[in-house]
């Protein structure tokens, strides 16, 4: 990866839902870089955005984004937070999208892996530097062993072995950041639903007695998919992950480390304490 | 496989859920080979099996029913139908079973997948022959080519194949007898909630706007996993699939052929042709 710029220039933030974006510019703040927030319209929290400099701008609206970040002598971009990809006619095209158009259309095409990568290429080709949460904010991703007090057993262990061997299985097809394996079964494996619907049909597939392992059997294994650009697509996991794991009767987490951001990690590492899961970082 | 017994013995059907059974046992009798049924008790529909000889018996009254067999003078034995697993205290345990429980504990512990194999080589052990439908009713089999009078065009052909690649890197995991795969995108992969549950993923990702390719696009791909033993969990496919297919905005169904039976083959093809998808059976 690329090594962060030390040079003190205020970095743009293209920021969309959850409070991860705040969390990154917090650090960079710490770091005495400062973060100018690109708040992405009806994804990013108009809350917590004011506490920072920050532009509220439409997808879709790369020449005012390009012309804001040059004002605010942003070299530097992170993408982060949460984007439900919307619907062509619901992005607002503006005059510097529409000249960059092809390129935009051909990301949006690609599916939702590659719209933010392609949208970031384009910020690249326009002479900016696109970083990654590893680059910036490094203590965010997850690390390697156990975060939480419990561990996983040796049933679990066998779990987590069989769930890589899966997901590496998978990796070529641009599919499958997690699957879940209870007692050596493969139960479920995650498809564009995500992770949280995935944990939600476990749980569902227990209530339905079609898993009928004793509760608090079972990981869930989560990785990045191979050639996924970190910068633009981290798995994320949090206290929320946690609860959906609880509830599907899980064992615990295993997530790849480095590979993976932790939202909230204090309130997710006391929740898997209190559920008794646990939470553990898998070396890459 | 092994080869039919054309001596003329009546065969034995182990006899769960749906129509299958009794189509088998139709088609057993126009061989002129009698057909008895051993209906299993809350999975045969007891209407259906009115028609034939049959025997009421329970899962897990092997004794009972090895002793039935013998009276029948049935060597052969299929086993035919749906079966929802049930839990162990659910079962009614025979002295039979009690002498043969550590296999059948074991045959439990493995899986769905597993559980009637064990079974049936539970059988094999006290000399009867377990045949499969490919031995006894070829002609129920998924054949080669359209089955229908629509057929997958460019787009399609291309998702079949992602599809064909992606269940055989799941093979050798014992999961994923069937994706959807969209436009060269892999929307979701079966875990053990079943073809149907999935298909209603992709219709409810489609609601949701996950999911927002045209209507008319993206193919079921559905094989049968490598080592599994067709005499046993043979992947059907039926009308049912087609409306579930249809529900979830898909262009057809791609199904490898020989390794999938088909229910109900007109119905599912009038179902089909009307909703204008395709029903393929790809070579094997």
């Amino acid at each position: 990866m690329m090594a962060p710029a030390a040079d003190g220039t205020p970095v743009g933030l293209i920021a969309g839902g959850g409070s991860l974006p705040f969390t990154v510019a917090d650090q960079l703040a710490a770091q005495g870089r400062k973060p100018v927030v690109f708040a992405l319209r009806g994804f990013c929290d108009p809350k917590q955005v004011s506490r920072f400099t920050h532009h509220w701008v439409s997808i879709g609206q790369f020449g005012a984004a390009k012309r804001l970040l040059r004002a605010e002598g942003c070299r530097d971009l992170v993408f982060i937070g949460s984007l439900v990809r919307p619907a062509l006619s619901e992005l607002r095209l503006d005059l510097g999208t529409l000249r960059v158009m092809p390129s935009v259309i051909r990301a949006y095409r690609g599916g939702d892996d590659h719209l933010l990568s392609r949208v970031g290429r384009i910020f690249e080709a326009h002479g900016f530097r696109v970083l990654g949460i590893r680059d910036v904010a490094p203590e965010l991703l997850m690390p390697e062993g156990a975060m939480t007090r419990h561990r996983p057993d040796a049933r679990a262990e066998a779990d987590i072995v069989r769930g890589r061997a899966v997901l590496a299985a998978l990796s070529p097809f641009d599919v499958g950041q997690a699957v879940v394996v209870i007692d050596g079964h493969v139960v479920a494996v995650e498809g564009i639903e995500g992770t949280d619907a995935m944990l939600a049909r476990v749980a569902q597939l227990r209530r339905d007695r079609v898993v009928r392992a004793d509760v608090g059997r079972g990981v869930l294994v989560k990785a990045a998919k191979r050639g996924q650009d970190l910068r633009f697509d981290l798995p994320t996991v949090g206290p929320r992950t946690v609860r959906e794991a609880e509830a599907a009767g899980l064992a615990g987490l295993a997530i790849v480390a480095g590979n993976a951001l932790v939202a909230e990690a204090q309130e997710m590492v006391e929740a898997a304490d209190k559920a008794g899961l646990f939470v553990v970082g898998l070396s890459a």
